[in-house]
């Protein structure tokens, strides 16, 4: 099928029906009901049906949801049926919480280096993957077919660096830093704005205080 | 005002108007037009007219926006017109670009702790602030007025520690464990789950991809 064809509300939350779908598959669930399901997720069952009825004919009456077919095709949409190759620009602490997640491994992405100016921290190894040296971000592009970039450097600092890759050939930033990064048309971006999260969270409580009142 | 009246979808888009707004301020940026603020930004300028006209009579016509009042009323309804107190649970290395994150500073947020069972980080500093066992969180909330937890401990402990610090006070929970947490309904949260951001910037590289064929 073709993921274009799905909105852009339903894909927002496809990798958390993918994350729920590979709990019950690691529970050895076969199938599940749209009613379980809701139960699990905390969505209603109606929602459920019209998010998953993007993807065929499953879901019948009575029956239910096959995990394991579910969880693939979600997988194929979300273009997780291949290994991704990944590298972190910055071997700061959000770089090595990167590097360390487990999540990441067992979503298939996998990480084959580590790129930083330090020179305490270049030529070091985590997890047997490489820190070098950023000068040498060029020829590592030349010479290795890389996927994604984590952009975990200062702000100052992260729209050249994600200029240069994009340049040498990236086609998709996974961008840390508290900037917007302005990329040509054919290069995709998901941003993590830690800062703007906690003020969400912030905006949240102060907004349940307010209604206690 | 009473944040009651402003849509979520304005409150999710109002941290990046106050960076933007805070960038502006920095630069000594007395007022600037929805022309020009739409620029910058990205979006049209009718979004940020709609946008910003929730917060009262500024914006008139061939004036612009008073960048110092719209800052400070967004502030406010984001809750950061005070310090926010936050404690961070886990002291590994998510936890710590949490502990070493100077937007988090210039917001206001103050960390007042770090808490993680390992004998090896326990009572050492990070900046000035301890770390200290987890046995001890409870009469750290005894002593302690705490706005916020940031949860960045592993999955299998997290929602047990969440309930424990929801118990003893904590009335907001920044989740970093790939998991949902069943929280009572006075207690507001907001994730940030990674894997699931890197699975959608995989989703938009497939798709940009099939575009082009």
């Amino acid at each position: 099928m073709h993921t274009k064809n799905i909105s852009t509300a339903v894909i927002k939350r496809l990798p958390r029906y993918y994350r729920y779908l590979g709990e019950l598959l690691a529970h050895d669930v076969v199938r599940i009901s749209s009613k379980e399901l809701s139960e699990k997720m905390g969505v209603t069952a109606s929602q459920i049906r019209q998010d998953l009825n993007n993807f065929g004919g499953f879901g019948q009456q009575g029956y239910g949801y096959q995990v394991e077919y579910l969880y693939t095709e979600i997988g194929k949409i979300l273009g997780l049926d291949k290994k991704n190759k990944l590298i972190i620009l910055g071997a700061g602490n959000l770089g090595m919480a990167l590097t360390n997640s487990t999540g990441l491994q067992k979503r298939g992405f996998e990480i084959i280096g580590i790129f930083d100016v330090n020179p305490q921290v270049v030529g070091k190894k985590v997890r047997d993957i490489e820190i070098y040296h950023v000068d040498t971000l060029e020829s590592f592009l030349k010479e290795h077919e890389v996927d994604m970039a984590a952009l975990t450097v200062p702000k100052a600092v992260a729209p050249a660096l994600a200029a240069d890759v994009v340049k040498w050939g990236v086609k998709a930033i996974w961008n840390f830093a508290p900037t917007d990064l302005h990329l040509p048309s054919d290069v995709v971006q998901e941003n993590v704005h830690l800062t703007e999260s906690l003020m969400r969270l912030s905006y949240k409580k102060k907004a349940a205080e307010e209604e206690k009142k």
